[in-house]
């Protein structure tokens, strides 16, 4: 188990001075920079529509996963189906680093599978809701205590890591909540676990629960948060500075209806907070093939707005961005495209372009003109574009005809190119 | 000018009574139920990679918005190009119900163009961080407030509303920040902006800056924020909870890089913390058109997992979920699909399915099957998901043969519809 409170914010002497993201003052609650992730592509993920994961996809996945560098991945119930239980025992013996965990159901019954296929921990999860309980499985408090005592004494007898999760938390009574993770946690939990199953919490709830759970359990804490109103990343941020120690994630957030936290996106927003943790813990670089993976895996397209990976994550168009990113990539820019193997691509085919940028070309072409021959030539692009986007191509031969032009010393020849219509 | 402090945090008496998910006490900031939408997809969005925009599309775009129920379209401004101008123009002479807005750089030469064509009210940026400072425009804070006096004179002196924003201002010097917000507020503008042009901020840093910023000025706050580490959203809602007044979105989030604040998704989340408002102020049900209508003018597809029009947005799929669902949606959704206009789907046809879903699709073809049967026949939908995802008409032919076989009495057939191997 993780000791709470060893609070690494900042940690290095160098990240306190560089990094103007942080706090200025150490947040004593604070795992920003001392986390874990539960990557749950092959539980969560196989509750999206589209997923069927066979064996081999399943253990393709999972050895991508480890290499990437998580932590713990978490696998379908062995319960769900005979085929699930083969693949969770078969993934357990190919000795990955990475801990594997399955979900279960808070049942005696789902726990003896479970544990009888080699896991590292067992993940328990039962409804604590007022909606849940009324409309799911119809028990008290008293029960899904009793019910909870049981099957966490059964795991931990295997000397296997127990979690204990409620399920849509953030509409579950505080009271009972915090009765029984106290509960959980003095049987000797390894993690309790919040989980917004509806997608309906904020930021700012999430930091209040946790830190408030932070004060009641001595374990470690889990977070899940789906992605319906588009909090799962931010929430997953909130729970680490209140004091949470795992988040849920999934290759792409693909889970039931829109998903949850995704493994890129949290990667992004954990980097901006502190950059040579994330980069030393994950080969970020993978991420790319990772999500190639599984998008086809699931038949789904990568978001052409996807982080990092996303084809348009790093272009730059305004002028008056690309000028200065050319400048200094970190005015514009607070991922480096190159810490994930991508690179940064600085568009200037169309009518918000800038001399600037235009200028940057026309050095890369190894052509010579001035500043007031690129701000002309610059006008021109915005006139052509003005009719049709221009490729880079296009660019490339108006600035080479311009620059033969110039040099040339043929004032009707610049003038032709630059009263042409179509560039050529 | 909105008046600051009318607090309208749970309006109704009905919505304190039936809304969990807003505070318990009213919080005298919150501006979660009274904001304005600025639409910045022919703006923010024509920064996007893919983005032309003929001036036929601009203005159907325009109109689909105006009828959407946003309340302020901003435009390209009309420096950048020639036919940006002409469709500025072109644009304000709609007479939409909606305030249109241009964004201009804090230049008077702009300004002068901006207000010859009609708008309602332009926005002013400058960046004022030390990078924009240092990389971009070059220029000192003393400069950026003299310039910046000089531009909201001139707009105010025709009488339209103006707008200062800083850029990157989560990276700027907080006094230098609170200082020209001051002066700016002292001379009479509309609205100051706040802008995370580089997606670097989260849902705390944001909810301090706009709340310190709340005590600062009397004029109107505008947040604008990119989503480079998936907090677009989250951020949005922060700032209106620390008591800003505006938003900008664009639709599918489209802008530089992979984007701001998506206007469906900031609708998903604003409608979970109050519904009434949101669906009062604008025709959610256009959503999906709007969205539509964007991609394909921009050639992208609308992500997977979009927020609320993603095709499995509405899909459930785990057995205790869609039991629970058909009990009572509120369960498992926090948005009702039909307030948009789309549809609830429960999937059963897959190895995760459990014999309450089977139950209700055998009651949905008019099948009579005892507790017993339905449990015998979900066994069977498993086994033969495991091998391959089922189809709903896959389910539907086994379930239909199983109560043909089971109803005739013929204990024969009913093992041989058990043991097949591949569904009719």
């Amino acid at each position: 188990m993780t000791t709470y409170g060893r609070n690494q914010v900042n940690g290095t002497a160098e990240g306190k001075v560089n990094n103007p993201y942080m706090p200025r003052y150490e947040e004593l609650l604070s795992r920003v920079s001392n986390f874990s992730i539960i990557e749950s592509t092959l539980r969560e993920g196989e509750q999206f529509a589209n997923a069927f994961f066979d064996t081999a996809k399943k253990i393709e996945i999972a050895k991508a996963l480890d290499d990437f560098g998580v932590e713990y991945i978490e696998l379908t119930s062995p319960a769900a189906s005979e085929q699930s239980r083969q693949d969770c025992t078969a993934i357990c013996q190919l000795g990955l680093k990475a801990k594997i965990l399955t979900h279960i159901r808070c049942h005696l019954d789902d726990a003896r599978i479970a544990v009888e296929t080699g896991v590292d921990g067992v993940d328990i999860v039962i409804g604590t809701s007022s909606y849940l309980r009324e409309f799911s499985h119809g028990k008290d408090m008293n029960y899904i205590t009793e019910k909870a005592t049981e099957v966490i004494n059964f795991v931990k007898s295997k000397g296997i890591e127990v979690r204990f999760s409620s399920e849509d938390s953030f509409r579950s009574d505080l009271v009972d909540l915090l009765n029984i993770y106290r509960t959980v946690d003095k049987l000797g939990v390894n993690r309790v676990g919040i989980a917004d199953t509806v997608g309906c919490a904020n930021p700012r709830q999430v930091y209040e629960l946790v830190r408030t759970l932070r004060g009641v359990v001595s374990c470690d804490i889990e977070c899940h948060f789906h992605n319906d109103t588009g909090c799962a990343i931010a929430n997953a941020y909130a729970a680490l500075e209140a004091g949470a120690t795992h988040i849920d994630t999934s290759v792409l957030g693909i889970g039931e209806r829109n998903g949850i936290t995704p493994l890129g996106g949290f990667c992004a927003r954990m980097y901006t907070a502190d950059k040579n943790y994330v980069k030393d813990k994950y080969k970020l670089h993978m991420l790319r093939d990772l999500e190639n993976l599984v998008a086809d895996a699931v038949s789904v397209q990568v978001p052409f707005n996807n982080y990092i990976t996303g084809y348009c994550a790093f272009t730059h168009k305004a002028g008056i961005h690309a000028k200065a990113i050319l400048n200094n990539p970190s005015t514009y820019e607070i991922l480096k495209p190159e810490d994930f193997g991508m690179t940064r691509y600085v568009s200037i085919g169309h009518r918000l372009t800038g001399w600037n940028a235009v200028k940057n070309r026309v050095e890369q072409l190894g052509l010579s003109l001035t500043d007031d021959q690129v701000k002309r030539v610059t006008a021109k692009i915005k006139e052509l574009a003005d009719i049709r986007p221009q490729s880079m191509e296009d660019v490339d031969n108006l600035l080479r005809d311009y620059h033969y032009a110039v040099t040339s010393g043929d004032q009707s020849q610049v003038a032709s190119v630059l009263s042409s219509t179509i560039a050529n």
